[in-house]
C-alpha cells in the first residue's frame, strides 16, 4: 500500500462534511482502498467476480447433500446467467467471469492421499493467477464444487488445529450424521497426508481443491498488482487461510465480505484476524456474499471521494 | 400484505438454484417485499430518500458539540449534492429530497415546557405524510438536526422508561460532561411534560422536533401506500417508536437498515423487535445507514427476482 495516498486520504477523511468518525467502518475502508489504489481519491468503477469450479474426489465418501454432477449443472448455470452470483453481480456493476477447472477430473478423495499432484496445484493457481483482469479495480473470488465444504474444513484443521468437529457445518445442507461422517473423512484426510500440518501449501494440495487454489492463485495476483480483494464464505477464506500461512501479510489487501452460517466460518475469520463487513446467514458460497458486500466498498468510496468538504460548502466544523 | 404474494415468493424462492436457505437474510427480506408489493416476484426500480430538516430549542442547553446554524449550513450542503446521503442515495440509484421544516422557528426548550403545540405537530406529520413520491417502491427517512440526539433520547425515555444515562450517547461527538448534561436535560425534558409517558404522539410532540415528526408522518404514509420503509439510525429509530406505542403493528412495514454506533440504538432496535441488516459502526444520521442498506433489499429482490429455478436450470435439486 502507498503511504502518501492513506495520508492523503485520511486527510480528505477530515475535512469532508460530517463528525469525525460518523461514517464507522465506512471511512476505514476508503482509506484502505485508497492505500491499495495509490489514491487519496480512489474510486471503484471495475470491480471484478471471478468464480472457479471443481469437483472433489472426496464426494466419493458421501460427503454432500448434492450429487457432484451439480458442480457442471451450475457452471452451465452461471454461463447461462441464473445463479445468485449472476445477480449480485450485475446489482453491484461487476464484470463476472467464470472458470471450471477440468471438471472431468475430479481431484483425488485425499482420505486415499494428496488430492492433487503439484503439477495439477500448479495449474490450478495459475488459472486463478491469469483470471484476474488488467483493469479490475476490486476483486471478488467465488467458488462452485460439491464437496468442497469438506475440503476447506480440512484445510482449517490442518493450518489451525483442534478437533475435527471444530470445522465441519452442514454445507449445501447434510443431517446431524453428515456432520459425524464429514467430521470422520476430514480426520481421516490429515492422517492419509501427514506433510500437511502446518504448511499452507502443502495443505493446499493435499486437502484443497482446483477451484480452492484458483482462488488462492487470483488473491495472490490481485496483490502483485494492487487490486483490493473482498473475501467471500467458508472456502474462499480457507483459499485465503493457505496464503497467509505461507507468507504472513498476504491478506492485508483483502477483507472479509460477510461470516457465513458455516458456523466455523466465524472462527476461521478470528484466526484471521478479519472482522466481517456483514453478517446475513448467508451460506451458498459463488462469491455471493463478497458480492452483497461490494456495494459496502461502493458506498464508502462513493461517500469519500464524492463528500464535499467543511470548506466547500461552507459549514462550521464544530 | 398480500397473503397470495407471499405465498407465491415463498414457492418461488422454494424452486431457486441454491440450497433451500442458502441466501440467509437475503430470502426473507424478498419474500417480505413481495408481500408488501403484492408481487411474488417484487422489483425495486424505485428508491426514495426523503431528509428532513428540523432545529431543537433544546440546544440552548448546549447539548450538540455542533452550533445549532449547521442544520441549515447542511440542508444547503444536501442541496448542493455534498454531504454523505447525496452519494450514498447515487451509489443505491435512489431518489433523493430534502425538506427543511421551519429552521428559522426552532422547537421550544423541551425542558420548559412542549417542544410543539398541536397545529405544529400536525403541520410536521403532514410534511412527512406528503412528501412520499408517488410510485416509490421503497423509502427511506433520513433526518438533520443539531440537538436531535438528545431529543430522540428522551422519547426513548419516554417510551421506554429506564435510567436518562441508558439512552443518551455522544451524538456528534460531546465529552463525558456533555453526556452527564445530556442525561439531565432529558430527565428534565421528561418532568416539564409530565403526560408524555407511554403516549407516544404526545411525546412526539412535547419531546420531538419538527424533522422527527416529519419521518413519522412519512413512514405512516408508506404504510398506506404499502411501500416498505427501510429504519435508518436513532432519531429515524425514534419516529418509528412513536408510531408503534401509538399502534401496534404500525412498524410492519419496516425494517432496520443499520445498528448505529450510538449504544442505546441496539436497545431500541431491541425493544422494537427488529434486527439491523448492518452493523458498520456508523452514527451520521441523514438517512445514511438505511441508505446503504438499500443496496442489501435491492441485492434480495435482484436474486429472488432473476435467478432461474432448478427446472429452468436444468439442476439436479438435491
Amino acid at each position: 500500500p502507498d503511504a502518501a495516498a492513506i495520508q492523503a486520504a485520511q486527510e480528505r477523511n477530515g475535512q469532508l462534511t460530517k463528525p469525525p468518525g460518523a461514517l464507522g467502518r465506512l471511512e476505514e475502508l476508503a482509506i484502505w482502498v485508497a492505500g491499495w489504489q495509490g489514491n487519496g481519491r480512489p474510486e471503484l468503477n471495475a470491480p471484478q467476480v471471478v468464480v472457479f469450479a471443481g469437483n472433489h474426489g472426496v464426494t466419493a465418501q458421501g460427503v454432500s447433500a448434492f450429487p457432484a454432477e451439480v458442480t457442471e449443472q451450475m457452471v452451465l448455470n452461471f454461463q447461462h446467467g441464473g445463479a445468485a452470483i449472476n445477480q449480485l453481480s450485475k446489482a453491484a456493476g461487476a464484470q463476472m467471469d467464470v472458470h471450471a477447472l477440468e471438471l472431468d477430473r475430479p481431484t483425488q478423495d485425499f482420505t486415499q492421499g494428496p488430492a492433487m499432484s503439484e503439477d495439477e496445484v500448479v495449474s490450478a493457481l495459475l488459472v486463478g493467477w491469469n483470471a484476474v483482469s488488467e483493469g479490475a479495480d476490486l476483486l471478488v473470488t467465488g467458488e462452485m464444487g460439491i464437496g468442497n465444504t469438506t475440503s476447506a474444513a480440512a484445510l482449517f484443521l490442518a493450518l489451525y488445529g483442534g478437533e475435527a468437529e471444530d470445522w465441519v457445518g452442514r454445507g449445501t445442507g447434510v443431517d446431524d450424521d453428515g456432520l459425524v461422517l464429514k467430521a470422520r473423512v476430514i480426520r481421516e484426510g490429515l492422517a492419509a497426508n501427514p506433510a500437511v500440518s502446518g504448511n499452507g501449501l502443502e495443505a493446499l494440495r493435499c486437502l484443497g481443491g482446483r477451484e480452492v487454489a484458483a482462488m488462492a492463485g487470483a488473491m495472490a495476483r490481485a496483490r502483485v498488482l494492487g487490486v483490493p480483494v473482498i473475501l467471500d464464505g467458508f472456502i474462499s477464506t480457507a483459499a485465503a487461510a493457505c496464503l497467509q500461512d505461507s507468507v504472513p501479510g498476504s491478506l492485508d489487501h483483502t477483507v472479509a465480505g460477510h461470516v457465513s452460517a458455516e458456523l466455523a466460518h466465524a472462527n476461521a475469520l478470528d484466526r484471521l484476524g478479519k472482522e466481517p463487513l456483514l453478517s446475513l446467514g448467508m451460506r451458498l458460497g459463488e462469491g455471493s456474499g463478497a458480492g452483497v458486500a461490494i456495494n459496502i466498498l461502493k458506498a464508502a468510496i462513493a461517500c469519500h471521494s464524492g463528500m464535499a468538504t467543511f470548506a466547500e460548502a461552507g459549514v462550521s466544523d464544530g
